[in-house]
């Protein structure tokens, strides 16, 4: 059958794969009590909660060189280091490591599983005290700010006062911007890649079919698939398909595929995969549902959807950075549509308006909005200037070397 | 629950009004018998099967006034009438009518069905008579050429011999160029609208991803819902929200819904349709289910994805134009990210290249692809024009009042 596969065959034990890594993921973790609620933006108060995260390099005695790295919708804290799951290395190997731009051996890499997610950070698949079970949609919908006040939590139970630099492209970039709002004092410089100050309509549009597509497969059950011991993996594939669409583009897709056939001389005059961009794209959802879990993927796209920096500050998005010293590096890539360079001149903008120190690059790429996690040259020397110049201006030791 | 609305209530009688307008359409039929076999690229004759048509305005005495229109993927034969199943208006009465563009007063319209569309042509809900059920996906795959072999036929049996234009958007423009290629004696002039000669890697991918979603579905039963009694609403729902979004532009939607909230006033923290943009996919999508066959969807789709007008004259486009007497007007729009200019450009160089007669129009818009199904005064006024000067070169006589 020409349809994606999936493994549908086993879900009791996926299901109880993804508890697992829900309650007791394979990294570092901080849990706060009842004690320390997290005040979440839809009005209520979630504890106990819990941050997990992964480090890399040392913090030094000053506690100056810390790096907080957001991570996008489909990452998570394994960002430098081998994924406890698929085994494969960590997602942003080429940026963060041993002499890479963001150099572990002089900083000290902070990277949390996002509020929400599915990695050990309290999300829809984590165990709701109150109830014993997974709490699936009966989880307040979060928002990048929440997801932001948990990291400042994190950075509280590491002693880290404030950050030498904040960066993430995607959603990650939203909430490097919204430290910047949040906590100006704790944010020494901003990277935001990829990114912007508000998800536009089109943005939210694409994020709406991806849901859909989870919530229309019966597997889904209402989000309570977890319980049921079912798993909505069609419809999290179909969603991740879509998705990925968008993080690449078209002159990438006709450089990488163009209209070439799969294993195959002439078209089938069927419906397999005969084309190789259809095989990738089948190829991509069925990995991803190997590794993601379907109501986290809700809600890290709702608050994707939900965020808009302006509107927290009267429509007026340079009040977002009213007084902020931060220094700010926002780039962008010419062929992401998704977030395209317009979005961050708006940003750029406000940041002039606000009269914080800001610099710009847009990137010239053709691989769309997934540049940013990509082989980029030109990304990686101005991430290595743009740390070099704050890890200067802190009074941290010059790079030996 | 916050899902698209679909009616699934009634899949039996749902069934049996797909498979009642699929071979006992309310509009003109031409059935073809076992001594006329439409030959199909997939190398199968296709025996019997119909063409259902609708025609507007009279046929002149020399036969020289028709006009072919060739809907989308989603069209159907009533241009310019009341759609029998939604009594909605025709979708392009903007365009054709008395005294519109397309002149009903003055040119005799012809619009099939498309072959395997699900309104009275040959497709996938029709009978199989070898089995007296529906074809399903036992029906061979079609192309753009086999449209246009069973429109080819269609004219035969209407006795006409050459048309006046063929004209339409998207796939409609391929089967314009197709009727170019295939039958230049018989093609006065022609006016593709947003459309290409071949489709792209990255609109491949979204029409793989709305068959995903399609066949994904498990209502969708490998096709043979029909039979089963059950309806894949729920995947042809998602397929069509994400196509709409390629259908129209950033700009579009940001125009028209950009972050307003539906109905309410602040966002409820959850997965309701609290964006209005949100709000009207979701009812896209459960319209279309209301009238639209989904295995019908995947033959349309997969056919546009086959077209590649080069490959069958030895990869060079101009080949495919050689010798023609016709008349072409190329047109695209600004903001059609689906068929973009550059799209429209390579038919044009080819055209130039096989020294055809072609003139070309980039049209201003932000309505994306959609904009040639919508109030485009230029598209109008250019097609006035190029028809005004077609049927003057053809000897019609001059147009009245």
């Amino acid at each position: 059958m020409s349809v994606i596969r999936v493994d549908v065959e086993a879900p009791d034990r996926r299901a109880e794969a993804i508890r697992r890594e829900a309650d007791e993921p394979r990294s570092p973790l901080v849990r706060f009590g009842l004690d320390k609620p997290l005040r979440l933006d839809a009005g209520v108060d979630l504890a106990p909660f819990q941050v997990a995260y992964m480090t890399y390099g040392e913090l030094d005695q000053r506690r100056a060189n810390a790096i907080l790295i957001c991570h996008a919708l489909s990452g998570d804290q394994h960002v430098a280091s081998d994924h406890p799951v698929t085994k494969k290395p960590g997602w942003w190997e080429t940026m963060v490591g041993p002499g890479k731009p963001i150099d572990t051996n002089r900083f000290f890499v902070i990277c949390p599983n996002v509020l929400g997610g599915c990695m050990g950070t309290t999300g829809p698949a984590s165990c709701n005290p109150a109830t014993g079970e997974p709490y699936g949609l009966s989880l307040p919908v979060v928002t990048v700010r929440d997801m932001v006040r948990s990291q400042a939590m994190l950075l509280d139970h590491l002693g880290i006062e404030s950050l030498l630099c904040v960066t993430g492209g995607s959603i990650g970039g939203m909430q490097a911007l919204q430290w910047v709002a949040s906590y100006p004092e704790r944010v020494f410089a901003a990277l935001p890649l990829a990114t912007a100050a508000r998800h536009s309509a089109q943005n939210i549009a694409f994020h709406e079919v991806g849901r859909q597509a989870v919530m229309a497969d019966p597997d889904w059950k209402g989000g309570r698939y977890l319980v049921e011991g079912t798993n909505p993996s069609r419809g999290l594939a179909v969603a991740r398909m879509a998705a990925h669409i968008t993080y690449l583009s078209d002159a990438a897709l006709h450089r990488k595929f163009g209209r070439r056939l799969q294993d195959r001389e002439t078209p089938t005059f069927g419906f397999d995969a005969d084309f190789q961009v259809e095989s990738y794209l089948r190829h991509q959802g069925s990995i991803f549902v190997e590794r993601f879990d379907a109501n986290s993927y809700l809600y890290i796209t709702r608050a994707m959807d939900y965020f808009d920096l302006a509107a927290d500050y009267g429509g007026v998005l340079a009040n977002a950075f009213k007084g902020t010293r931060s220094r700010l590096c926002v780039v962008s890539f010419t062929s992401d549509w998704l977030f395209p360079t317009s979005d961050a001149r708006q940003i750029v903008h406000a940041l002039n308006a606000a009269g914080a120190s800001v610099s710009f690059a847009e990137i010239e790429s053709d691989k769309g909005h997934d540049a940013f996690l990509l082989e980029e040259p030109e990304l990686f020397a101005i991430t290595r200037g743009f740390l070099e110049a704050a890890a200067r201006a802190r009074g941290l030791p010059p790079a030996k070397g």
